[in-house]
């Protein structure tokens, strides 16, 4: 086995979809399974579902306003891969190790995201173009 | 637990860089470890390199010449994610299953990749924008 990284695995890919009834119906048969969760994150500007993948996640995520920030990604680029999310053990210690290292963050503390975690996004900037979200599983 | 897919996991996520010396600096501090491969493919007009994240791995892409994919996506676009992989235990079946819910794919049988794989892609268009692969480890 190799060296493996900080991030514990690919916690979920975000694709912004113009349509989340057309978008669930097509991966429902892309994927081979239905969506197991629906959840509207006000505070994110988003309507999302979500599908197993083994271990990994495949969240589809629809703009509530044209002001949201997947209603603009769509208008700029069109439907797309939006977002690559690591599950992390500790945010705060992620954080700081990135910090430490030179990568921006968007928010200087964790906040609620979807799928009861906590995250927190590196700028897109600073890891080649790719939105990088942190996510941990919120105890509860 | 959830039902889960057709397909395994995640096997990577594909991103494409301008300079793969320095996506490879900067990803080895984003994940917190080195890449554990780096490998031309000359079919697919490419130079990668790949880090574990657990159960997954980060491939960066960097194209081989102007005319290359990757260089054109990027030349489009900018860096960025560039496709989603999934693995599957016997790709030729999924090939059939996903033909036969109308999906296209941008191959009629497997060819070869990066990481002793068999690969296919299906259409971005018929997966809302996302470049899609499919990836079958190849028995030694």
């Amino acid at each position: 086995m190799h060296q493996t990284s900080n991030f514990l695995h690919i916690e979920h890919i975000g694709i912004a979809v113009q349509d989340l009834a057309e978008a669930n119906e097509r991966y429902t048969r892309l994927l081979g399974t239905a969506p197991y969760k629906s959840e509207t994150v006000e505070s994110q500007g988003v309507t999302t579902s979500f599908f197993m993948v083994g271990p990994n996640k495949i969240e589809l995520l629809q703009g509530l306003s044209p002001e949201s920030p997947i209603s603009k990604f769509i208008a700029n680029r069109g439907e797309g891969i939006h977002h690559i999310a690591y599950a992390v053990a500790d945010i705060k210690v992620e954080m700081e190790r990135l910090r430490a290292e030179g990568f921006r963050l968007l928010s200087d503390a964790p906040s609620p995201g979807a799928d009861n975690k906590l995250i927190c996004f590196v700028h897109p900037k600073d890891a080649n173009g790719t939105l990088t979200e942190l996510c941990q599983e919120q105890n509860l």
